[in-house]
């Protein structure tokens, strides 16, 4: 079964005609690891599928630095979502922290498919299931400690912890790569003693 | 024209007879300033309309504080929506701030009108507005200080800050009342000066 096929069907029932309509838009990419999928102040007029790989959505902060928001594993859905729907400049960077294969899908098609009760009923669900994920993170930035949240990473999101260099782990949890050092040094002889 | 059908048709094209459907599920409720809609813990078996009023969302801490979540301004509509979506119970409380007057919907009746494509479409709309503005809170937490978030709620959400007792918008900006006294004195002394 293709992969995405495999992906909405773990939300929604998809009948083969569904199918059908859906595979007939789909285009398969790959990118290699550090290479930008998107970057800020372009239209993002894709809706893409990650099969395989590992993203991260990154802004500029006013100092030029970049701040990760937060990290996409596959097998999983995303777009620039602000700019996907309401055709406006991206204001967030994409890029493969892994080598990478994708599907995607023009904006228009993404659009028409909603005529069908599955997709229309898949990306409803899609759409409030990253609305849950957005809404827990958040409810931890206001929370929880730095330290807090990474022990919780390592116990719920281990798997990126494993695949991302720590400055991205330490700017999504909105520390410095240093006190992330010393969070882990805590974190680890505490479990030694 | 019912403000609920007014509200809907801000997204969708609404039918007189798709309106009809919906009207006739929705119940008219009234919500005293202080009054607690929703208690952690509780299912949250219904979708509500503020019509008018101002509620806050919030949680309680380790310690038993409470911590500001979000504010939700009239006309607007609001559930527990990890509740709502998973019948789970409520991780969060909802408070009126204000007297308040609501319109509400049993879960089991919102799910029947996603038949109508007027709702189902507006669903999908409302959830992802509600994503956008936890994305871009979770994004200003990320990257802002509070400072920088109080002079922004100054500029573009003013209305929470008439509405709302002090303690509250610190709590929703993570700072103590005491630093978010010294950020106004600070930021009114430089308009002064």
């Amino acid at each position: 079964m293709h992969p995405f096929r495999k992906f909405i069907q773990s939300y929604v029932v998809v009948s083969d005609s569904d199918w059908e309509k859906i595979e007939a838009v789909l285009l398969r990419k790959e990118y290699l690891q550090g290479e930008i999928l998107l970057r800020e102040g372009q239209y993002c007029q894709k809706l893409y599928f990650l099969e395989d790989g590992f993203l991260r959505y990154f802004v500029y902060k006013k100092d030029g630095e970049e701040a990760t928001k937060f990290f996409t594993i596959a097998p999983y859905c995303f777009t620039s979502q602000r700019s996907f729907t309401s055709n406006n400049p991206s204001t967030e960077n994409i890029q493969a922290l892994e080598n990478s294969i994708v599907w995607e899908m023009d904006q228009s098609a993404a659009f028409d498919l909603l005529e069908l009760k599955s997709w229309s009923e898949f990306i409803r669900k899609l759409i409030q299931e990253v609305q849950f994920y957005t809404e827990e993170i958040l409810l931890e930035l206001q929370n929880k400690t730095a330290e807090d949240r990474y022990i919780k990473m390592l116990t719920e999101s281990s798997i990126i912890l494993q695949k991302s260099p720590l400055k991205y782990v330490a700017s999504y949890l909105g520390i410095a790569p240093q006190s992330l050092s010393r969070i882990r040094k805590k974190f680890y002889s505490s479990r030694r003693s």
